[in-house]
C-alpha cells in the first residue's frame, strides 16, 4: 500500500489514462450506423465490451465476464502505434508493430498492471480460452452487423467474397455457436443483393 | 434456456445493440486530449470504465470491479434521448427526460436484463454504494484531467469558479480519498494560471 501510494504508482497510472485517450483518434474501417463518420477504437470497444454484458449468455461455455470485458476494453490499444489493421490486409507486420506498442504502452504502468493487460492482449489474440473465444465473438459481429445494417459498408468497398467472410466470421461460433447460427443466413440474404461478392478461385485467407 | 433462444430474447438484444450506437453521436463539453474536437459518450464511457480498472486499487472501500465497469457502461445511455447535461446547467427538467429515455432504450431488453441496467443507471446516480462511488469518482475525476492537462478547457469557457469544483469533484474523495488528496492541490496551481474563475457571492451548486 505503501508503494502504491508513493505518488510514482499513481503518477504512472494517470499517465497512461492520458496517453490512451489516443485511441479516439484511430478510425476503424466500420461507419457509425447514423452518420457516414468512420468509428473510432475508443467508441469501438465501448460498444464490443457492452455488447458482451448483453450477449453473454450466448457464450458456449462458462465466462468470467469481468476477464471478458477487460479484455476487450484493453484489445484495441496498441493501435495507438500500429495502427488499424483491416481485417483482410496483410498480417506480416502487423504483429512486430503491435508488440513494440504493447511494450510501450502497458509498459507505462506499474510492473502488476502492465503485466495484467499484456496478458489480457495476449490472450485476445491466441482465442485459446473460453474467454477469448468469446470476446473474439464479440469482436467479429460487431462490424458484421454494422455491414448487415448498413448497406454491405466495408464489404462493398473492400469487394469481400462469401468464402473470406465465413472464415472470418466462422469463429463467432466457436464462443457462441448460437448466434454464429442465427447470423449466418443472413449472409446468404447479403450475397443475394449483391453485398457480398461471388467466390474467386484464390485462396482464401 | 429455450426462451432465450427463441429468437425474440436475442432479436431483443441485437436490437438493444443496435440502438445504442446513437451515443457515438452525443457530444461532451469535454475535449480529446490530442485535439480540438470535443469528445463523444460512447468513447467517454470506454474510457471511465478502462479508468476504473487501471485505478480500483484506490478505491476506498473493497470494490466490486465488473459491477463498477457495467455502470459506466450503461451511465450515459440516457443521453441518447436526454442529451449531455453540462454538470454546472439546471438539473430540473434532466431527471424527468432520463427517466424516460431508460425506460424506452433499456426496455427495449428481454426483462431480466432491462431490470439489470435499470437498477445499474439508479445505482450510479444515488451514490449510496461503494460501487457507485467510485463510478462516479471516475466519471467526475475524468474530465477535471481533460481540463488539467488541456489548459482549462471547460473550466474557462464557463468560467467556473473554485467554489463550483469543490462541490462538483470533492465526491471523487468519497469514492477514492487518495485521488482526490493527489488532484486537489492541482486545483490551487489551475487557480493561479487563471484556468479557474474568482468565486463570486452566488449561492454554489
Amino acid at each position: 500500500m505503501s508503494d502504491m501510494l508513493s505518488g510514482d504508482d499513481l503518477a504512472r497510472r494517470i499517465a497512461f489514462v492520458i496517453e490512451v485517450d489516443k485511441l479516439k483518434g484511430i478510425d476503424r474501417r466500420t461507419h457509425v450506423f447514423a452518420s457516414k463518420r468512420r468509428e473510432n477504437s475508443a467508441e469501438h470497444s465501448w460498444h464490443v465490451a457492452l455488447m458482451a454484458a448483453v450477449l453473454h449468455p450466448y457464450a458456449n461455455e462458462p465466462v468470467d465476464l469481468l476477464h471478458i470485458i477487460k479484455m476487450l476494453l484493453v484489445h484495441d490499444i496498441v493501435e495507438i502505434d500500429a495502427g488499424d489493421t483491416f481485417a483482410y490486409a496483410d498480417q506480416s507486420k502487423k504483429a512486430g508493430d503491435e508488440a513494440a506498442a504493447a511494450s510501450r504502452i502497458f509498459g507505462m504502468l506499474p510492473q502488476a498492471q502492465q503485466a495484467e493487460f499484456t496478458a489480457l492482449w495476449k490472450e485476445f489474440d491466441a482465442r485459446a480460452t473460453p474467454e477469448s473465444r468469446f470476446a473474439n465473438a464479440m469482436d467479429r459481429l460487431m462490424p458484421a452487423l454494422h455491414n448487415l445494417y448498413g448497406g454491405g459498408g466495408t464489404w462493398r468497398e473492400h469487394s469481400v467474397t462469401r468464402a473470406q467472410l465465413e472464415s472470418r466470421l466462422s469463429p463467432i461460433g466457436d464462443g457462441a455457436r448460437s448466434l454464429w447460427e442465427w447470423f449466418e443466413p443472413f449472409l446468404d440474404e447479403a450475397a443475394a443483393r449483391g453485398d457480398i461478392a461471388p467466390n474467386d478461385d484464390r485462396p482464401t485467407a
